[in-house]
């Protein structure tokens, strides 16, 4: 009986794998639209990185945040200098949530209010891009 | 043999299983660190969504790119306006890559001057924001 539903459960697990590969798409991907919330902090102090480092910390604890599905941090890439490309920032953060409105549950959160209380201080500028995906 | 060889595969996508949930993480995860290279497109025509509409698809044979890991594609979502959120734009691209190597083949591929050669009479500007993750 264990072996059995070991077995089912192996067959299972199997059946995901195959019907991933069915639609040309590996376990990896995931094909849900997202709205991203896309943000760009400059520092008060760009050549800090203590303030870098806090004001990661700072967007870190976001994640904790229920309506939250992913949160990724970025510092700015060392990609070729070009005339298109804006490098004055410091910080970005790129969250993820699943419609609307989770984004808007985000921006009342505690977390997210206590955030902009503790760590407003260090930026001077913020520009946000909210996209929905197609 | 073929059932013993079946039975290794199965086992071997449990372990799989078995390995992301013991790191707290679905199999839906990714853990990789990207560089994300991240494009806002303003239209020459904002209100013409057939400009939009070609824009996106020419956005989309850039995925063909070999070095290019994942592209998404977004249009201005609809949430509420507030000072710090740039909505004058009108497409934004969000391609990742595993390194900078693969963002500067990316620049040079064929498949990506073609691109501008054939979409860029759609836009009147283009930011530009390329970030590591941390």
């Amino acid at each position: 009986m264990v072996k059995s539903n070991r077995r089912k459960f192996l067959a299972s697990v199997a059946g995901i794998a195959a019907v991933s590969a069915a639609n040309g798409t590996s376990l990896m991907a995931k094909e849900k639209k997202y709205i991203a919330h896309q943000v760009y902090f400059w520092l008060k102090n760009p050549g800090s990185s203590e303030d870098r480092a806090e004001l990661i910390n700072g967007i870190k604890t976001l994640r904790k945040i229920d309506s939250v599905k992913k949160i990724t941090i970025g510092v700015v890439a060392t990609t070729e200098k070009r005339s298109v490309i804006d490098d004055s920032w410091s910080v970005s953060e790129l969250a993820l949530f699943t419609d609307l409105a989770a984004q808007s549950a985000y921006q009342v959160h505690p977390i997210h209010l206590d955030f902009i209380k503790n760590y407003s201080h260090l930026w001077s500028k913020v520009v946000v891009y909210d996209s929905a995906e197609v």
